[in-house]
């Protein structure tokens, strides 16, 4: 019997110690990343201490309420309960102000705010110890909400915190391609996050958790449906739906946008015509206007994608781009915007895709009505994992431009692969157009509108690090000149954690990931190498599809003797759609960037770049450069458990696996087909491709997403 | 200076005010469902007390380690944490033990346990206040751990804590219809909760919590896809990913299953035939289960649908059901269950759609090999509100026999309408079938499938009282004989709140509710109104489509005589497959259940019911007692917002809105259309519909979800 008793001992204790270790696993679970980068980690000790005046509960507010201030105060009072404990202050230590009644207040003037944009804001030091928050408007004062706790929850301090920020360009936008069955186009991240089946009666309190976490970034614009869109949404069933989401999101200053079907007079209005210049059809517009003005006084506007990739539009009626998007500019008037986009890709095949956009919308500039911007994609095909800016950029000197940028990863490996876009999208945005300005100067007059990466996973976007890309891309359109440094490490620190020893690895990643995923996707210029349809993984050997720029092979053009598109004055031409400065720099082997080569130039695989190399040579050093950078984040991240919850750690080790995997994956393939080619035998130690081409060529992916 | 001091004062104070009453809203926020029934909400005071030392850490183990015992330890660290809070107890008072060892840790043997079938188990007080849970093997235990847990739950007592319960039937499976692409057929919840894309590197966190949910009600079995089945998910591709879902859920005894598409040796063998008879065919099928039950020693098996809407099937090659599940029940070998849907639906008319499954499947009892199930719905047509049960049961004696019912609510409003379906498993499980058993007696020995409502969504659901048929679902399959009150109240008591005044309305509401959607959608036996396709709102004015199934009208037959279907011997005979005592009350208009009549029968509008009423005065008060019922649920629920958290408070208020709106509907559009039949007046004191029938008929929805 005592014997037994002792086992029996020795197995509690070996029991108890197992129950230990599973309650830390069980308590670390509650990361599910739904909270994104407004996490509002507890602080402690002195750093709490330090921040409780201002974070507790109480602040000194010089504005009326309002919705927008309700917003902005929950906002304090989530970030405070969470971060230092509520605590009842008698001498509230932070104060949001209108800037015109600072001096009432008892506090000096910002002669900065004078003049400044809608929601611009600024944070100062005040008498008494106080933190003033001013702006000139109730939106502005929010962001100088967020602005601060981003502060707060970033650096533990409020050193620092001081600040003046005005948007660099007016509008900043989600545009959803989201189907109303709730399918997502080129959504890695679940399904559509808007339920229109239970809308307007239930609003999901996502739909309240999205604007805020727009509205910390400053994002204030969402089209809610896809570009290919259908026209039973203009009608008054959705009208409703639209009406309660536009309620909703109000407060936090993000307005609503609907694309329109160009089509839709005769879709679902009964009439026999479409044609922009249609009496009947300009009423009808009119009127479907009207009622969702009615509905929805603040509505955003129409997004519309017309004559492109089989959609309706003006050119049905042999009318321009200009007379179909003057003509719902005309039924909106001046109450909302026309965005018309430049993404162009007819069934007529041209000599070279990436012309079609300068080709048909350079010549109508100053043909556009006031309330019309014209949406260009960052570059002239289609959100590549590189590409050279869009030649519309600087073209149209008399319309206004916006830029298009592609948030879910449609060809950067899906949510599956880690690529942090901050660098993709600031590289574009700080391109010299060669005619007087920056992209970012070109489209501040208009904005920026980023596809969206989020579904109804509970982390949102699918992957935890694809957060960082919504999160980039509302501080890029609000402020291009910002360092993807220092988004990054913003990011982490409210994201992750805020320990330094984990925070610069984790930055360090992100900075390279884009560029690895160009490494072992698309090196050197190459484009559109994936599996045409679902684009996903590499296939270069595909050239039997109908339409010649379906096939991959149409965009390499790789032969016996080189590989590459010549875009030159001598090729297709597309070069020449450059400012001069630029198509001669990028017209000489010698002076372009060699990030733009293949895009360029048809190029022999024998042809000695700079450093003395062949193509060849530095077309695999580049494939093994890619695939080590994705072995070496996974090294990296394996690093870092003990800073990262269990849960979230786990989920990006093992999409870190799939990326490592992955890279190897198409590296091999892309290699395997180029010898097809080429016969060239692999430089001395270079690995040869794991499996033969036809293994390559053999997998096929029928449950792809998004597609 | 003075006044703005106070002007800035009294804002400061309403502003303090206004904090409060958002803090509040933020800190219920966080209820979103995802918990479920395992929420284990903290205990206070002597509650608290009474039960800490059974769920501080440590318990007493006469037990050897193992994955499943690993999981009852988690469970139960998880639920002390937040329950009772985690404290070392130096005398743990809980005691898990395998039965053969409680005598040599000095409690009694319990004889209950012996013979009884796997994962039975027993909850005794023992010495020195302790309390023991027995099983015979670990799963035993893990059920056991969970059940203590439900009681403390929904009791916060002990009390009546003492049980002994066993599995009443082997399996107690899930089937999902999830494609691989993560759309859900039938799914009114988002997304499939299956990442198949990112398997097996990556497992979804839910995959451990989903494993958790199915085993804390004793689910034992999960079919991960669709039965209208892909072939290349019995690819290596494939048995990879599906090996890590197995691995995942084995500590919680679930094991995987797999639709099977007939087909397959066709579409991914490379085959000329998927003949059952051929060598060839038997041989494939026999090295692909090889393939799959060495990467899985415990695969469940696999389900079938042959010859039945579209798919593939024996009958293709002039065999018999039996023929065909005979070859694949050889291919598994006693390893795993081939599971046959008797769900036979096939494109040649018959004269009556409810005869084909007894038609087909009773010519075949004694037929199947003692390794095939055939899988039977409750009722003979699909899953309607009410259906009286399946001529089947009872009809093959020689045969195992599995009971099919539906979690998800396809015909029953989706998730968007409340419906306990408790009553409607129960209504089948008790039904006798007049041949010696009752439909629970006869599925005994193989076990009962629902069709899950699990999805993407936060709450798992859609709805948060949809979670409550997942969970009734289990308990029944565990014990037909549980009680719908007793399920409800446990549930509710986990899920909401434990204050019987508002269990006891919510228990009120949820047993009403399916009886209130069977009175709106579909009185008195009328089935299959609903809208062709999508399944949802009303649509019995439907008679055009090719085939006479399709239509709605196939099913009323109502013209300005009568309506029902006459099903007697003297109409289509499918009453006839019934055992003689039910045939003979079924077919007396005077003796059948009125809840079948127009199942049936073919009756007058003018027939005088028991009780005086003429059917079409019974029928209108049968539409507005539903209504009226579905107005109680929002006005019941109104009531409680101070019990539950105002997330799920307001969700639920808001599903209830749309309920409300759509059981008016649905009367509405009935009622306008038998009167555009019959030419009747409404009784007096009785509303017209609200809207024309051409208005109910010009109705359409594009986007209705899980089509």
């Amino acid at each position: 019997m005592m014997r037994e008793r002792k086992l029996v001992n020795r197995l509690a204790t070996c029991f108890v110690a197992a129950l230990a270790a599973v309650l830390l696993a069980g308590s670390a679970r509650a990361e599910d990343g739904y909270n994104l980068w407004l996490r509002y980690v507890p602080l402690e000790g002195v750093q709490a201490d330090a921040i409780r005046p201002f974070l507790g509960r109480g602040v000194q507010l010089l504005a009326d309420r309002s919705p927008t201030i309700d917003a902005a105060s929950s906002e304090l009072g989530r970030a405070g309960t969470t971060m230092v404990g509520a605590s009842d202050s008698p001498h509230p230590r932070l104060v949001l102000a209108l800037a015109d009644r600072l001096e009432a207040g008892g506090y000096p003037a910002d002669n900065r705010l004078a003049g400044a944009p809608i929601g611009a804001f600024s944070i100062r030091r005040v008498r008494n110890g106080r933190i003033a928050i001013a702006a000139n408007d109730d939106i502005g004062l929010l962001y100088g909400v967020f602005a601060f706790l981003r502060h707060v929850q970033a650096n533990a301090s409020l050193e620092g915190v001081e600040q003046f920020s005005a948007p660099a360009m007016p509008l900043r936008m989600l545009n959803h391609w989201d189907n109303p069955d709730g399918h997502v186009e080129r959504g890695y991240a679940g399904r559509s996050i808007f339920d229109w089946w239970h809308l307007p009666e239930q609003l999901d309190p996502r739909m309240i958790d999205y604007a805020r976490a727009n509205a910390s970034v400053g994002i204030n614009g969402a089209v809610v449906n896809n570009v290919n869109a259908r026209a039973f949404m203009l009608e008054p069933r959705y009208i409703a739906k639209l009406k309660r989401l536009a309620d909703a999101w109000r407060p936090y200053g993000i307005r609503v946008y609907l694309s329109a079907r160009f089509s839709a007079p005769r879709d679902v209005g009964g009439l026999a015509t479409a044609d922009p210049l249609d009496a009947a059809v300009r009423r009808w517009w009119k009127a479907r206007a009207d009622e969702i003005y009615t509905a929805i006084p603040d509505f955003g506007g129409f997004l519309v994608k017309a004559d492109s990739e089989g959609q309706p539009g003006p050119q049905d009626y042999g009318r321009t781009h200009a007379e179909g998007a003057n003509m719902l500019a005309e039924a909106v008037g001046p109450r909302g915007t026309i965005i018309w986009r430049a993404f162009v890709y007819s069934a007529v095949n041209s000599s070279d895709r990436a012309k079609q956009a300068y080709d048909e919308f350079m010549p109508l500039d100053g043909q556009f009505a006031r309330n019309v911007i014209v949406q260009v994609k960052n570059g002239p095909i289609d959100f590549q994992p590189r590409e050279p800016f869009h030649p519309l950029f600087g073209a149209m000197p008399k319309t206004k431009l916006m830029l298009e940028v592609q948030v879910t990863k449609e060809y950067l490996g899906f949510s599956s692969h880690l690529a942090f876009l901050g660098p993709m999208w600031a590289e574009v945005l700080r391109a010299a157009t060669g005619r007087g300005a920056t992209v970012a100067q070109v489209v501040a007059p208009a904005g920026m509108a980023g596809v969206a990466n989020t579904g109804s996973n509970r982390n949102w976007t699918g992957s935890d690090f694809d957060q960082a890309n919504w999160y980039a891309f509302g501080r890029l359109a609000w402020d291009p000149s910002l360092s993807s440094v220092a988004i990054a490490r913003e990011w982490t620190s409210q994201t992750f954690t805020r320990a330094p020893e984990a925070v610069e690895p984790i930055v360090a990643l992100m900075l390279a990931s884009r560029e690895a995923v160009v490494r072992y996707m698309t090196p050197l210029g190459l484009s559109h190498l994936m599996g045409t349809g679902h684009h996903y993984g590499p296939a270069p050997w595909v050239c039997d599809l109908p339409r010649p720029e379906w096939n991959p092979c149409y965009y390499h053009r790789a032969d016996v003797d080189g590989i590459g598109f010549d875009r030159t004055a001598t090729g297709s031409g597309a070069l020449t759609q450059y400012a001069p400065p630029i198509a001669a720099k990028w017209s000489d082997l010698d002076t372009i960037d060699p990030n733009y080569l293949l895009w360029f130039h048809h190029v022999r695989w024998d042809h000695k770049l700079a450093g003395g190399r062949s193509l060849w040579e530095r077309l695999i050093a580049e494939y093994d450069c890619g695939v080590a950078e994705a072995d070496s984040f996974a090294r990296t991240w394996s690093g870092l458990s003990r800073y990262i919850d269990s849960e979230r750690y786990r989920a990006v080790a093992e999409r870190l696996q799939i990326q490592h995997r992955e890279a190897r994956w198409w590296r091999d393939a892309s290699v395997a087909y180029w010898q097809s080619l080429n016969g060239l035998p692999l430089p001395e130690g270079v690995e040869p491709p794991a499996e033969s081409l036809e293994h390559y060529k053999s997998l096929t992916f029928p449950e792809a997403p998004g597609q």
